[in-house]
């Protein structure tokens, strides 16, 4: 008894010192937290009588159904190109354990959402889907697998709603896993990428390939150290959106490259081209004393005689700047970019957005897999939330009509007392699996009825009165016509089905 | 710049008072929580020499290929049927304030997953569907409208996985939200349930419906005073699991039911029928004196004469006993169960399961919206969960082959250095959006591309060699007749639709 006490005793002890170490790290943070809950409470109260404030969280939203489907048709394309090429599909849960997380993500960890300590494991919700796809391939012991994913992931990033950058929002990852050779599976995901890009038709783009080990080499003959390359890379990253000038200031300034080097990064981050460059880099002196430029130089060339057969080679283009920020690729990387409309001037596209991105990554499975066994895998992310947008837009200019529902019929009458006979035919109608609706309430008006279909854009309405059935007819009228007639009743399943085929 | 310091300090000193209010309060919590995290600690160092612990958050699972395939062919099945009858679907964010949560669950809200305080609002994993409905309902100023939404939901639950209980688990729900006629809306709901409980084919199955304020109705002329209708209606839930015995027993002892109350609750409870059970208590007089029993048995009538309509009378059975946990339902209730085997058995069927469950609540938008506006809605959610293990156990047991893919060609070789003619063919196929391919090795083993495409059920592959290039023909293997016939290359994509189609 007295033990269990004693034990009791030192546990709470250690607890408190926990605690107390935990609370002397955290003073600083949570005095601002602090100030920022009093502020928004402060906000709350003179927010007037309501209860509460009716919002979503901040950095995400409600999809309506509007919204709804413009989703489910630019994933619908997505989908269609990854069963083309025999993809299958996982899930994973929303949340991981917190450790499964910790240690990949570098600076960004800071954006991972933890869940409250209630008891039990430490838990954080998936920052992306690749981590998680890593943890299942070395938890089930798979070594092949070619799979896409499309689910939620969460950053507590600061939100830019209209850019599309949000706190919530989808990933739609497709990753080959698995031992092959050379450049085959990195070459379907660029065919894959580009025939989602057509097929969504959102613009011309534009697939920006490099290699990491060929930035690597690069920078090793240049004389960047090797401990400095992660963080020059970082820097040459920018290159899309910064002048060269202040790029180099970052390098030589903030991160103490040698001037020198520099002024030697800045004459290949320049270069673009396709199979030509390539063989003209395999040509430059400098770089043929480095074994990772030369291998990923002829792994280029490989690249695209493949691109070559697939077709994508007019889409494809080596891009010497091209960095990519994530630790763990360690290959081919690439960029799916759309063009502007300035794309129509020759040489002088501008570049309105990535909406793709990946690469190959041989060794983030091994960081799993008790014994370090690795898994090598290229896999690319498409940029659903900002191709949502791109499309949103696009429809709004298009003034386009946007269904939400399939149905195609609604079953009206133009007399009261008739419900039963509207549900008797719906039933009829759903039994031969015609999508039918009709109103609720017991005696709608006509042109209520008649106005609801067009809101909604169903093609066509069965209009029945007493004389219709009377005379064993149902009257069908085109929405977008305006025209009528009248047919036998036994005909109205046969008379949908011909006229929904022809639409 | 004194006031500035000022401010400052009275902040802090805010911020203290609220921290050391809090330690207070959570002090005994957190040393319990110590001790798990402590003793969890203890259990990984024990573990061995791995890093760190390859699994997936307790009450929680990955969804393998097989497993996806099953999950998308249930999903489709209930979608199918919910736009059928024109219904949209929306989307909500995975975790909502924390307030929006609170005291809609009662008991239940200890369940509520709670993210970490990361600075910032204070938030919650959703519980349910139905919350998130609610509040965007009244967030949007929406009063009519018909929708589904299927995505995981959150509950700290114990989790009993193999009975297909989970910590993150699907729900599936379809709701009508809008003013309308009596019963209109809520049979629809019904021909909804028994449309896909029979596509599923996962056997037979009845709808339990009751009506809340038939239940109050009945426990008022019972004598159960007013203050106990919640917790006698939970104790009556229980009847389909528990004998009347420990029902009654629970009432009486436990909740301090006049046992007179309780004896006349049993006559009532027991019964179970249709419009004759209806007709019947419509002339019990005890009955007679209570509005609420009077109206809803008057829209009971009105019920199964709309069932009769929809042909699901057969289907749907009045069960006295049937009372459902939630405190929104405010009119008629139900509940889909399977069943048995025994079912074959006439009048002795039993229930192994409810699978879908639901009802009005006219209410519950009212409380999110700043004026107290309602919107009355009806809806129900399938029970997916229990549903997938169903149907995984059904296949299991017939045996039968789950395809992940629907690739149906593999292009294939049977010699070397062929892999870029394979490259063009598959290109080929793609182009003509044939689902095709093809092994990533440079020199594959014909045994093994065959073996491939008979263990992923791919129907069909395309071989070629030299021979076949020269002569401009390819060989086309029935994977299940492996069956092989030479063909024209050019006639390739016609002969794989044309097959595609007719299998």
């Amino acid at each position: 008894m007295a033990e269990r006490v004693k034990i009791g005793q030192a546990v709470k002890a250690q607890a408190m010192l926990v605690r107390q170490l935990k609370e002397e790290k955290a003073d600083k943070d949570k005095i601002s937290e602090e100030v920022a809950r009093l502020l928004q409470l402060k906000a709350q109260l003179g927010d007037g009588a309501q209860k509460f404030i009716l919002k979503c969280p901040k950095g995400t939203r409600d999809f309506d159904p509007k919204q709804m489907s413009v989703r489910e048709g630019v994933f619908k394309t997505i989908i269609d190109s990854f069963k083309r090429h025999g993809a299958e599909t996982i899930d994973t849960p929303v949340f991981e354990l917190k450790e499964t997380l910790t240690g990949k993500y570098g600076e960004d960890s800071k954006l991972i959402y933890d869940l409250a300590d209630q008891g039990g494991e430490l838990l954080s919700l998936r920052y992306d889907l690749t981590v998680p796809f890593a943890r299942y391939l070395a938890m089930k012991k798979i070594s092949n697998i070619k799979r896409y994913h499309i689910a939620k992931v969460y950053r507590r990033d600061n939100p830019a709603m209209t850019r599309g950058r949000f706190r919530e929002f989808y990933q739609c990852d497709f990753d080959i896993a698995g031992a092959y050779d050379p450049m085959i599976p990195d070459v379907e995901v660029l065919k894959i990428v580009s025939e989602i890009l057509s097929n969504l038709q959102i613009g011309d783009f534009e697939i920006k390939v490099n290699h990491r080990r060929f930035l690597d080499g690069m920078m090793a003959c240049c004389g960047v150290p090797e401990d400095k390359f992660r963080a020059i890379c970082s820097s040459i990253d920018k290159l899309d959106k910064t002048f060269w000038a202040d790029v180099r200031a970052e390098m030589v300034d903030e991160k103490g490259l040698d001037p020198a080097a520099a002024d030697k990064i800045e004459k290949y981050v320049k270069l673009r081209g396709r199979t030509e460059l390539v063989e003209e880099l395999q040509k430059d002196e400098n770089l043929l004393k480095n074994t990772d430029a030369v291998e990923a130089l002829e792994e280029m060339k490989v690249l695209f005689k493949y691109c070559d057969i697939m077709n994508i080679t007019d889409k494809v283009k080596f891009d010497l700047s091209l960095a990519r920020g994530l630790d763990y690729y360690t290959g081919l990387i690439y960029e799916g970019i759309l063009k502007g409309p300035e794309a129509s001037t020759p040489g002088e596209a501008v570049s309105v957005g990535s909406v793709a991105g990946g690469g190959r990554y041989d060794g983030l499975v091994g960081m799993f897999d008790p014994k370090g066994k690795k898994v090598p895998c290229v896999g690319v992310s498409i940029g659903i939330e900002r191709i949502f947008s791109i499309m949103e837009a696009k429809l709004q200019a298009e003034n386009a009509v946007i269904r939400t529902t399939e149905t195609q019929v609604l079953v009206a009458s133009a007399q009261k007392d008739l419900l039963e006979e509207r549900m008797k035919l719906c039933n009829e109608l759903w039994t031969a699996d015609i999508k039918a609706e009709m109103s609720y309430k017991k005696n709608p008006k006509i042109l209520s009825q008649l106005q609801y279909a067009e809101d909604s854009g169903i093609p066509y309405v069965a209009i029945i009165g007493g004389d219709e059935i009377e005379k064993g007819v149902v009257k069908i009228k085109d929405t977008s016509t305006r025209e009528e007639v009248e047919i036998p009743r036994a005909e109205l399943v046969s008379e949908i089905r011909k006229r929904s085929e022809s639409k």
